[in-house]
């Protein structure tokens, strides 16, 4: 029996008590956020030594003699094309660096595929009527929105524990050519912070597809954000890919966003040489380079990937006691009542919360009405439709390790009292 | 009677005698490059102390206490608008405070036109059947470049003395619903330096045309960019237009590309406040911020709009000697030979020269022979399509006054070259 399900006594004296605690709290005038994957001021000063490296006595050369102060280099100079190739596990010529936004690359590189399609086109994708994306979920919500606003329509992929449901994929993109596409966090998911198994990612590799030029956005925005210090690892896709000559699905893409800092860090895509220079043609028309000297910037901070695989670790320091504070209280809280169930993830910058069905959007109303602000209701669900109201998006590397303990503590708080609430309040 | 132009006994001397000079100097092997607007190294040396302004002991906080290292903030930082709503004659609220390149603006805010609309649009300009851009011409290559990858028509508009043909552009946006926009860059004109005039500007805001999604895309690239004391000014269009209740059709650009550094400035973009808060709506799923702390290290450094017209005239004791240098050398070795014409810019980044019908192509010709290259032949108009053949920017900012002097005294000899082949070859 459980008292969080049926209707007891003892329930109803818990749900009593439990709410009266909770409407103690919500007179605090608590104002807290846990919504976005915002890194912590202590994580960005770590980076502040990067502010000094590029100054007025710098020699502004590139390796190979270009002054990164002038226009030129589409694709990105010699020495950051190396360091990303090794952070994307691609050859430099299998790379663009870009500006200061992953996001960005992915929105602008779904755009050149609306206006023109891509190498292996019939034609721009504006004109093949309806297009779709397969889109595993609880995802990442700025890749549905970029769906939602190019009007491609998101097929819903669910979430296994190595990855998504391989059998659907290839069964839907095998028979069906207006599926143009498909979003993968592989590594440290957004936001349940699975790692896809090596199988996964040799069957992306495998993949048959009825349209030509379906593509893989390989978001790999936490490949070196490891909590642990024996973090996931997942094979390189493009090199898999390569075996079975599937390489020109493949798009992967990386950024500093979370290692330097966001906004102003430095982003890169990686796929076959083939995709790289027809997208550098496009890309030739809209800009003459990205910031070059930030580029220079990262990589005399870093110099090679051992720099930033050190620096990872820093951030791993501050972060890994967030992410014991939350799983700790959720363990304590929450362990063993049957009414929620959560992801310890080894890396990224979320911890993923089911609740019981229907709990989701309460849970998270309950919280906002104490003063405490959570990724918002289906946002991990394209169109912003979580079918069972079951996922919440707990995002803990922004508030200082005090805050986090009263967040959560509301948080398994209100848990409680939602599930509660579907048994005594009609 | 002009021996350039007409077959005498002295002209087939001077040809030989100047075909025997151009193949000595051919022999010479130069390497010389005059074909692109880039500053010198000279000029990107005065921006060097502004990369000291942020560094690791600076407060990288906003006015509106915003982290400049986090995430956030679409539109830019308070202080970067204000700037910048300085620098383009609007008001903070009308102002886009973007990234590193106008181009890049430029180009996204046309492709959101054809995937989307504007606010005023009826329906995606993709959807709109043929569109047409004007192009007042000789113009910008890159503007060209962009029309043409979208597949939109340009229809070439004479630039006068004052701006281009208001006639013209009047007549056609009033009756061709297909028009969509026109390219301008209304101060010091690329590539003849060209002011527009108050009556010119006041007609672009009187402008009555039969699209109801018209957008003048006025890229005031060399908004501060004067060579001489007194420099020219322009009416303010945004203002301009609201008079006469157009300023939607208006989107204004500038940037820092030639006032710190090329491809490591910052961007903005003017436009009336319906227009900014509907283009901010669609950025919104393209970014999260554009570089907040390359924002911060411009504002910083400068203070504020006194900050950059200063640091502009150190810019031009720079270049003014560049510039003199060629219309001396132009004036000196062409001047009343009747085989060309050539503008004496008081600010921007060319000299434009018109040789005889038929021979601006070969001029550039015998140039890149001799080892000087210059801006490719017919670049400065629509499909690379010079109709007399006549046009050549010259781009004097690039190269030390030494080298310049052997470039612009070459080029001079080409130029009468080209003119005698017309007479003296078949």
């Amino acid at each position: 029996m459980n008292i969080y399900t049926e209707k007891t006594e003892e329930g109803k004296q818990l749900y009593a008590a439990l709410k009266a605690e909770y409407e103690a709290i919500c007179k605090k005038g608590l104002k807290l956020d846990m919504s976005r994957g915002k890194p912590g001021s202590e994580q960005l000063d770590l980076s502040m030594d990067m502010l000094d490296v590029v100054n007025s006595h710098s020699d502004m050369k590139t390796l190979n003699g270009t002054d990164v102060r002038n226009y030129g280099i589409l694709d990105g100079i010699p020495e950051a094309k190396e360091l990303f190739a090794a952070l994307l596990g691609a050859k430099p010529e299998e790379v663009i660096v870009g500006g200061n936004s992953t996001l960005t690359f992915m929105y602008d590189t779904i755009a050149r595929g609306m206006l023109h399609g891509f190498a292996d086109s019939v034609k721009p994708w504006v004109q093949c009527g309806k297009l779709k994306f397969l889109c595993p979920a609880p995802g990442y919500d700025r890749h549905f929105a970029i769906c939602e606003h190019f009007g491609i329509e998101m097929i819903p992929i669910e979430m296994r524990e190595d990855g998504p449901d391989m059998d659907t994929i290839e069964q839907i993109v095998g028979s069906d050519a207006s599926v143009k596409g498909i979003w993968c966090v592989p590594k440290y998911s957004n936001p349940q912070g699975i790692t896809y198994s090596d199988k996964v990612v040799t069957r992306f590799a495998k993949l048959k597809t009825a349209a030509p030029d379906f593509k893989i956005f390989w978001d790999n925005a936490y490949c070196v954000h490891h909590l642990t210090e024996s973090g996931d690892e997942i094979l390189d896709l493009l090199e898999e890919a390569k075996k079975y000559g599937t390489q020109d699905h493949v798009f992967m893409f990386t950024s500093t966003s979370k290692i330097t800092f966001p906004g102003a860090g430095v982003t890169a895509m990686a796929a076959s040489v083939h995709n790289i220079e027809y997208l550098k043609k496009l890309m030739d028309v809209q800009m003459i380079s990205s910031d070059k000297i930030n580029q220079l910037r990262h990589v005399r901070y870093f110099k090679d990937l051992d720099g930033i695989k050190t620096h990872m670790k820093r951030h791993a320091a501050i972060l890994k006691p967030k992410f014991d504070m939350v799983t700790g209280t959720l363990q304590k809280e929450l362990g063993g009542l049957g009414i929620a169930k959560w992801t310890t993830p080894k890396g990224g910058y979320f911890v993923s919360v089911d609740t019981l069905e229907g709990c989701a959007r309460r849970t998270i109303e309950l919280c906002a009405n104490a003063g405490v602000k959570l990724t918002e209701a289906g946002a991990t669900y394209p169109y912003h439709e979580d079918p069972k109201d079951t996922n919440i998006r707990l995002a803990p590397t922004l508030p200082p390790v005090k805050e986090l303990k009263i967040t959560i503590s509301l948080f398994c708080l209100c848990v409680k009292l939602a599930a509660l609430e579907r048994v005594f309040v009609q």
